[in-house]
């Protein structure tokens, strides 16, 4: 599977911005390039245009980071220098640490990249870094850091093109989804095409991320902040939980297309990756109160890897989205899964 | 709060029906009754027909039994003698044997049966069961058998009506809903508001179900189940879940009607009883893979409980639906917690 032509085209866009001030001495890359592979669901190659953030110490080793499906490249700095959504762990003395490292990352293809293909596969996303990581002269990454639909991007790419990579970290991610996971995106995306078809798509996309939003937090955090009581406002009884669920739906409606959102929930449910095609060392991360990404299925893509494999359990009241809130504990993980990055190059 | 006067009419429809060949000297009475009682959301005391099903040994202690909300008071035979709800576990001879016992159950009320009260709580739910007690000349109920709403309404009925019973099983159900919990039925409330607004009524009212579904139904059980990939039909991938999904969503909407289901949802989240106030010796059967009703809220309660209380912890795969599912199991248990029934008449 990783023997289809990569074939690379630089597209001018591709620029080296100025360094900020407080980081004179790093490079960022903010660029696009045009890529062509054969997507899963696809009969023939097609041109992609990757768009990527590529950004560290020049000439130290890459580290592709990648996260969930609603996050982009902004790892460690957005646009307008506004926040990267993972900079707690990435940055200048940082766990994964910008002064030795090089960190490359792309926004998620969507269908409507990949020509006529009606799905995107984990698959895709791999062979979309593979060709950038060739068309960018790295060779070989030195890890591939993938959180949630990146961890299973992080598979696919160590399953597919092993000779791009030296070694995976993944958090709350398998290979495979689980079946109630499953159910309950399959019913977010069913919300949402039935309000793309009855003309409410906005406040069907907002239903269904609040249905996501209980899928990602832990049970007893919710319990922890929604023990108060219903309030009656404008006819009916408003609780507590379901204003926190509304202001979250509203604000991913303002982000989020419909279009893009349902591609890359169904991506998820698509995923499956053998683990014993996967022989790179490989650092599991899991945290018990997950339910999207139980801990069970962790440890079963741990026994099952090729490779070595470590399976480090952290405790957390945050679910699933404890690979966003938990960088305290996360980051000497991290250091230690990488700890090889210093020097190395 | 027990202290309002419970007005009860007679009406004509109470009927003793015939009973079937194999249960020869069996009551069944299968009848309405008007009761009077202020609800808790109302201003008045409203008139209220009580639809209830009051079956087994003639003059023999009785016992309440309660379901889920989409339960009815078919418990132990249903309408034209189909299969009740819960005849496993309550028969002649079965764990609640209806040979030294009857059981009486009702339908559950609507808003629309309160006149102008837009909400319906476990304490009016209760407060008709003890009128109606008090118009069929029982007295005082042996046991109140509540399930999940019903254990909620169970609950409701020792604090406000302690007169009026001996003892408490409940099974995966709480003094208040988990917030979580909440969570998922306001989203599943707000998708059915949305296909009413928008003409699409069934549709969102079984997507509410497969969301429900979701909830009540173990992790493992979904593993176990639906661990085969996708198929791709009609030009888009469907998963196993889903048509499991699909088929359980299109089943509720032939049988329950959108009000009944958000006036219902809201009342489990309305639910607040205080344990305190409950002074009746209790049986707690909660199951370790309900996610819908935390064990940890049974152990509280258990804790919080001003008699005497026992938790019942039953092993099984089945989530919230252990009560129906686990009748093996949960025979013993049942038949432990009553028995002193056996003779008592």
């Amino acid at each position: 599977m990783s023997a289809e032509p990569l074939i690379v085209i630089s597209l001018p866009e591709a620029v080296v911005s100025p360094a900020p001030r407080s980081a004179a001495d790093l490079t960022e890359q903010r660029g696009t390039r045009r890529v062509s592979f054969t997507p899963k669901y696809g009969s023939d190659a097609v041109q992609v245009d990757v768009h990527y953030l590529w950004c560290g110490a020049p000439h130290a080793p890459t580290i592709i980071v990648q996260g969930g499906i609603s996050a982009d490249r902004d790892v460690c700095i957005g646009r307008e220098r506004g926040a990267g959504w993972w900079q707690e762990l990435v940055g200048r003395g940082a766990a994964i640490d910008l002064d030795h490292c090089r960190v490359l990352s792309i926004d998620w293809l969507v269908p409507a990249d990949l020509g006529e293909a009606e799905s995107v596969s984990s698959e895709d996303q791999a062979a979309a870094l593979a060709a950038l990581v060739d068309e960018l002269g790295i060779g070989r990454v030195h890890a591939f850091v993938g959180s949630s639909y990146g961890a299973m991007t992080g598979l696919a790419f160590a399953a597919n093109h092993p000779e791009k990579l030296k070694s995976l970290i993944l958090l709350a991610g398998a290979h495979r989804p689980h079946p109630l996971s499953t159910a309950q995106r399959s019913i977010q995306r069913s919300i949402v095409r039935l309000g793309v078809e009855s003309g409410r798509t906005d406040e069907a996309l907002a239903l269904a991320r609040q249905l996501a939003m209980t899928t990602y937090r832990g049970s007893e955090e919710f319990s922890r902040r929604f023990a108060a009581g219903p309030e009656l406002r404008d006819g009916r009884f408003h609780f507590p939980v379901e204003d926190y669920l509304e202001h979250a739906g509203r604000r991913f409606v303002e982000r989020f297309e419909a279009e893009r959102f349902l591609a890359l929930s169904e991506s998820i449910d698509l995923h499956d990756v053998s683990p014993e095609r996967v022989s790179a060392p490989t650092t599991l991360v899991g945290f018990p109160s997950d339910r999207l990404v139980p801990l069970a299925d962790l440890c079963e893509l741990q026994r099952r890897l090729a490779g070595t494999a470590t399976l480090e359990v952290v405790e957390s009241p945050y679910g699933h989205d404890a690979f966003l809130k938990e960088t305290v504990q996360l980051a000497p993980v991290l250091r230690h899964a990488l700890n090889d990055c210093r020097g190395d190059h």
